[in-house]
């Protein structure tokens, strides 16, 4: 067991387990905190783990509020560039020659919602919520984080998670697809770790072949050059725009925010 | 409060509303009526109208019946062009900068299914039934048009649909994504109108990137000149077939079609 | 009426039937069969035969095994080459110009759950299980093998099923989407060729055409040749490995492999 | 040797020689000599025949004068159909599995060209010409027609080519990259035949797998199937115009035509 | 004739003129200079005028000198976005529905020399030289702008062209074929009037089948959005540098400048 | 400067030279080298070198005589894996985030082709000789490889090199664009390293992404995954054939091979 901070580390076995320890922010999805699992993995895949639990600690309310506000770029840069943590920490979850499991208990917001559909499976109790907020903040999400979302979830449902911001509970959520399986609150650790150690006992180097070319079957999308360049143009709109700076300023006052499309 | 003949535009504040009036043809989808809310769209672009919600009257029995089978090309020439009015209407709603919302209340059938799909989010009460009926007439789907299916519905559910021809009650379609919300008819406009207007309070420069970059993950599927080629000779061959005379020819005369395969 | 001693073969008005003939071996999909049904659809297109039902003899337990183990190709040859008999099979079924439904009574295994997902549409009574095993014999699957899969069920369902190798029952596969209808076994054939005669009478250029379509649309997609290599490379560590000796040698001494990841 | 009416087929070991001998029509390129020549290379391809050659008779003064203007159908229809036995043809040179060599002397107008360019290797004598002629007629030239022209030249090139339908002479070809090598009149049978002769003496299944990795990396370039659709309205619009009426009449009655975009 | 400050147009028949008029400033591509051309594309299309020639006036030693330095956005913002005056005016000229001729005499840097090669053809006279130059300022290209060199030029000659920023003369422009005509001074403007009248005698709506294809098949170039979002990274850490800055303020202050990679 | 055994390295201010010096061998590409180069790029890249030559020692005759056949592998296995290491000197070449230059004296033969058309650029004296041989041996050359050829050559020279594995001399090679610069023997290296200077002085972080751009919109083209299955197959086919063995014995036992299509 290590301890690094925003993060614990474990290893039982085949499994490692990433536990989310920061609850004075809500778990939110701080550099530190990304850098600290990009480098787990980093490490679990060096000594070949064969399977990955992500979870927070029991009885937190809120599984992970999303990313960390104040940490955001001022207006005018990129919120999502490929460079940054969090996205280096979804490209190590996806890339990782193994299974990895989310484990929910607790409201999941924003960029938590992208950590979690890029888990390979989702176990959570009842008190599992999933809400994408990015309209609340006018952040123009990118397009490998909508990729995530339309490879996991039907585009209907997609598009209702992002321009309401709306929370789905757990039920929906199931019935949704965005979970694998729904526990109760008291089953939910053993049911994961049950079924990671299934898993861990099937043929690791098949199993690493099959993830890396599902992945590449869903988030390697060829899109035009000169689409994505128009897209990027509509993206860079939006993160230049007021109302950005609106959305950001009255979540940090807890106001609601006013926009304008401007 | 315009009415244009076959369709009536209101805006409520920040939301649009396009219903479509023409009971007396059980709102088939004429040229008349497409141009109609190509133009209705053109024009809430302008005013920056954030939200859109489509919608027939209150109590008919049809929502839209589909393609105006009066008005369908003569054989030898494809019926669904990029340039004819319906398609049209489904790229206004597709790349229209804000949700557009289809209310459905009664049956919806050929290429009105279609132009329900292309809005964003639908929501429907339990008269709502859905239907794909181009083998009921010899009338080979395009690529663009199925598209617009896989990419909202399982394929096993697309091809039930698509080679049966059979109406989807509200409640399977509830099961197979079709429709977003389930509502009695009695809350059918409350519902939608509540929706919206949530909708229409988030920041609309983000919603508009967020659209666009689903719309291009959607529809913009790339497939090789040459496959394309080969798919159009096969459609070609069915649009100047006899037995899509005969389709058509059956269902003026209220008919059953007789197809021999030629 | 044909026997082809591993299959049975019949034409009833438009529709065709394919029927798995070999319980003794629990309709593993050998060479032989294979060849056997490749060839009868070839024949179908032929007398262009409308609508296809495959499917077992009645009261069998097991649908079918899948592939025969002892056909797989000595390890460093890959087990799953665009060549081979199950694979052109494969492609017979989803190239076909009309549509194939799968009628499923017992236990589905291994390839031939990829042989049932390549049908049209599914129709099963609760009998019915689906299982995906390649990570029990150490067998690094192969892209268009999993674009089946993906084409057809939502990705986090399709890594529950390949990562556990665990079966789904009947319930949980209509949930999932696996199957179109769930009948009881008494309804079973008669439901199944109430669709078949449904579809058959439909205008089959159209038919054939739409299908087509979603053929191309679901299964053709662009991965950029570097990529493909790489992803080739990692298959080739797998099928070139001692696991996937050992995966094979467990299964055909009926004990649990030992898997160390070399 | 065969004679087959338009076009004479010989074997000389393990080269094929197709040679266009219908010069009272300057060996235009009808469906009857299309199907000659797409029959020919079956048979080549059953017999394992390792490189062919594709010339005129000596001494012509026409290699080939291109589509068979008599043959093009009514206005309404598209005229260069994936079906249409011109393209098959092209389609049956590119994807035959050995090498196939044009043999050039004397102009080559129109869709001879398409043909020439086909052929991997194009040997000519200094009496060759090259003119693409379709906006001379106001015929709307295909996508997989242009990727064959653009896979093998410079685009600006290519438009120049298209846009004045001038023709290229000999010298001009060879610095344009059309033909490989230019020989004199004299020396050119003998020099196309060392050519093929050095070919049929290597490996030819990795020549086979060679050529036709090639073929996939030129003319399988991926479109977005909107983009298709809209490309094909373009077309559609030129293929019913009064223009194209106007072009092919204009040739027919030997008069130069009076475009009026319409 | 009409005079917009940096340009002028002239319409002679079915040939339009633009003609760049700011030698004072060495034709920059300033953002006022680029909206105007634009304009003037989108009047020739509405007057359907057939062909346009691209010019600066005779005798200039400079045709342009590309971006006008001093519009450069502040380091941060990408210099390049798809918005932006001169990227509205390439793709003008690349969807313009008719043949765009560019005639060049003197000297064409940077952006202008995109800005050429987005013109169909090209003639030139012994005064030509063309030099792409975002490696003197620290600017990263984008991917559009790429592919508009990779559609023309063999990569090599792209990559020699763009890491030494050296200037081509006129004989190495037309051997690499960056140039289609080579003419004298003297002949240049009749050689490309005659080129432009030959072009304007031809069926139009063929024309613009033909051209819109070309580009469709040059310039939907796919790649996968995770490449797309990598690479804009790499572009974002240029754009964001001291290098890029030093590069801006070297130039401005006519000194060499002095990069060291951060 | 550093002896490798099969190479040496030397760094002269911003510029990395990697001579190979193992004439003995005639500078076969055995894994050791291989190895040693990959390992060099990896070295230089931590360092930041700005610029890279790959050069052979003076006045050797042959600058590399390609793979080193007696390391091919036995037959049945895919002879160009992703994961061999000339492949990933090749990438590393390709994505060096700088130019690098291949200056060429003496004949260039098989896989050593390659490795100087994945060079940016090529200056070479008028000694050197290109050929790329594998239909010489049987070998089925993969997609990567033969991007690298289309993405520099016209495919007809492409085909002309693979099919007739004929050497192409220094003026050919100018003509065709495998050479940027010829020149005299004497001056092949003042001319080389006067250039790598001219490149080194440039703006890094922009001709990194550049080159980044380059290298995905040259070597990323996506081909369907079924397209490529099927492809693999026909390599297959070809590795496992007796002319595959044929092919590499006749080479070793220096005499002409007898290829039977089998
Ligand atoms: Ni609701
Ligand atoms: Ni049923
Ligand atoms: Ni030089």
């Amino acid at each position: 067991m290590t301890d690094h901070g925003t993060i614990r580390v474990d290893v039982d076995g085949e499994i490692g387990v990433v536990t989310l320890t920061n609850p004075a922010r809500r778990n939110a999805l701080s550099r530190a905190m990304m850098l600290a699992i990009t480098e787990a993995f980093r490490s679990f895949a060096e000594r070949r783990t064969r399977v990955i639990v992500l979870r927070a600690e029991p009885d937190v309310s809120v599984w992970s509020a999303g990313h960390d506000i104040t940490e955001l770029p001022v207006p005018g840069r990129d919120p999502l560039g490929y460079g940054d943590p969090l996205e280096e920490t979804l490209r190590a979850i996806r890339r990782y020659p193994g299974p990895v499991v989310a484990m929910v208990h607790g409201s999941v917001w924003g960029g938590a919602f992208d950590l979690v559909l890029s888990c390979d499976l989702v176990v959570a109790d009842e008190t599992a919520t999933f809400a994408i907020t990015p309209v609340n903040l006018g952040l123009p999400y990118n397009m490998t984080g909508l990729l995530h979302f339309i490879g996991r979830l039907r585009v209907n449902v997609v598009k209702e998670l992002f321009f309401t911001a709306a929370p789905a509970n757990a039920a929906t959520a199931l019935e949704w697809g965005i979970i694998n399986h729904l526990t109760t609150s008291a089953e939910l650790e053993a049911h994961t770790m049950a079924l990671a150690r299934r898993m861990a006992s099937k043929a690791p180097l098949a199993m690493a072949a099959i993830k890396e070319q599902l992945h590449v079957l869903s988030d390697y999308q060829p899109v035009a050059a000169e689409v994505f360049e128009r897209v990027q143009e509509l993206r860079r709109s939006a993160f230049e725009s007021a109302d950005y700076r609106e959305g950001v300023a009255a979540f940090l006052e807890k106001r609601p925010p006013a926009f304008r499309g401007e």
